[in-house]
């Protein structure tokens, strides 16, 4: 197996003793965090435990090459799993099964890529799955069953849905250069834009001005373009929606429209895959599951743009059934428990329990 | 005087003999690429002479640094003063002035980190002259004098204005992020986005496509989101603007929607700055110089953008006088002739010889 290049990141394995429990990795890959999970394998024939047990979990920063590069992206993921193993007293010897869900999986040639990593880390007889987070996020919400169409909307947005016979399609998920404009990050690089344009001139006095100019601790909008280009992040963008939804609970015209506008976008990416995939049958009734997950579409307190999102949604597809998947509590071995997503579960169960045909 | 980290580019000092010519170095950096130039001290008593000589001319990459980082923009800025000197048999010893203009330098704090490069370069008694690329454009424009306005609209964007007292104001140019959607790169990202909408099922068809897909030679859109942001170069998507201008020409309604919009942008920085100066006087009717710099602003054969601008704004100031400098050719001492931009000779004759205590 390889050893990192710099030497670094698997040398806790010449300390650790070798270990007979057998593992799998689980790993939800977004713009502002990667999560990675180790759990016990349970026999294929065993009914699944109630909750599920953790080995440990270990907690990383953004892992899409889109918006860090391939090798800091590669870094993450391969860093992350390591302190996984680590933390759970096991090595790569002990791994069965890798699961990446991780956003800017885009393309068969960024699988390809993301595969031919893991397969420089594990061993050939480990068996490796990649795919888009969306589709884990899908997982969460539906309990495992790829059916339906969801809606992520965090520093990144997109939208992905699945028929029962297997299709597939897609909305946005391009990243913020190629029109993810209802984001985290599209939301607050218009509340920038809106400060900018405020300041010189081409647009409305906005409360956004007081309110970022605040939160970043700087002094003049001037001073906004050397913050913004400083660090290529665009979670570190992104965390300003807070904001702009303060400021549009509070009334300000500017950032009410920026959100409207967002409901509008996030909306046309649902409308874009529900009916490419017919999802509300030939008369547009039928019910499906509309999965709902990320930062931006949590409930907030006055403003909730994901209520926003669902109400202009149901005009065109009465049947859409939304879910917010809730976040759960797992005990670890370790009698700690873990606050995680359930979409992790939901996907490595899918495609490990119910689905293992699908591995490559 | 500082020899580069890398040893590598003023080694070439070292074999040149010393000179008695004393030299002025004067630079446009850009987006796209940066120009600096080597002319001889012309004694100021003496009358300027027609054309002016040019010792040497070296050309350089993007040199804004909220493009590329402040490393690479640093280096390219030293990389391109040390190729000027070493064509023109020259070196730093001979440099009486350094003139800088430079896109990206938006506070004094930009201003104050580039002097700090230069005088880690050349030595105290050096003058230097720091400033945005727009001041020098509107030079180009106004034969030296800086009155007027100036809109800049090639990779980036920036509309740029001075009153005869000295007063000064700016619109947009904040880079992408933070909405200079006039600019080269504004234009062709919102021709992606419409490409990647087209795809989805969010936007209607459009010419754009075939057009794009085709001088990118990928074949499909998904494939467009990997080209994106496999480099974060702001020039190398604006360098897409001829195939968006050539597709509104050929009747395409998204790409003519999205030419028509940037006109309405650039249009509204030009306006914010007039307004902020008063340059069309109480009653709006006042004549003052509208300089227009930048490829997305050259005449096109059919979808003339720079035209569409002057046609929007001589409604609401028509006493604009709209500019376009030309491109001059100048004799070099080996009677080799540069094909030039005005706005160097312009910038340094104003601030070297009509304003010299402009120096810091």
């Amino acid at each position: 197996m390889k050893r990192y290049r710099n030497g670094e990141i698997w040398d806790f394995e010449h300390e650790m003793p070798v270990v007979g429990q057998e593992v799998i990795l689980g790993l939800d890959g977004g713009t502002t965090s990667t999560v990675c999970i180790c759990m016990p394998v349970i026999p294929f024939t065993d009914p699944l435990p109630d909750p599920v047990p953790v080995l440990a979990r270990a907690v990383a920063g953004c892992s899409n090459h889109n918006s860090v590069g391939e090798t800091a992206a590669r870094e993450t993921l391969e860093q992350v799993m390591a302190d996984a193993l680590s933390k759970s007293g096991s090595n790569r010897s002990a791994v069965r099964a890798v699961c990446l869900a991780v956003s800017g999986v885009n393309h068969p040639t960024d699988q390809r890529r993301i595969l031919n990593w893991l397969r420089d880390i594990f061993p050939s007889h480990v068996r490796l799955f990649v795919q888009n987070d969306a589709v884990a996020a899908l997982a969460s919400g539906t309990m495992g069953k790829l059916h339906g169409c969801v809606l992520i909307a965090g520093t990144g947005t997109i939208a992905y849905g699945f028929t029962e016979d297997g299709r597939e399609a897609r909305a946005a998920g391009a990243g913020p250069i190629l029109g993810d404009w209802g984001s985290g990050y599209g939301i607050a690089a218009q509340a920038l834009t809106a400060v900018i344009r405020a300041h010189d001139g081409r647009g409305p006095h906005t409360m956004l001005t007081c309110s970022i100019l605040r939160a970043l601790e700087i002094s003049s909008p001037d001073e906004l373009i050397g913050w913004t280009y400083a660090d290529p992040s665009w979670a570190r963008i992104a965390a300003l929606v807070p904001v702009v939804v303060s400021c549009a609970e509070a009334g300000d015209p500017v950032a009410n429209k920026i959100l409207l506008e967002a409901v509008q976008e996030l909306a046309s990416s649902v409308k874009a895959v529900v009916q490419r995939l017919a999802l509300s049958g030939e008369d547009g009734k039928d019910s499906f599951s509309l999965v709902m997950v990320g930062g931006v579409l949590e409930a907030n307190k006055k403003w909730d743009i994901g209520k926003e999102v669902v109400n202009c949604l149901s005009k065109d597809f009465p049947g859409a059934l939304p879910i917010r998947p809730k976040v759960c509590t797992f005990y670890s071995v370790s009698n700690t428990s873990y606050v995680i997503w359930q979409s992790f579960f939901s996907f490595l169960f899918f495609h490990i329990y119910i689905n293992p045909c699908c591995f490559s």
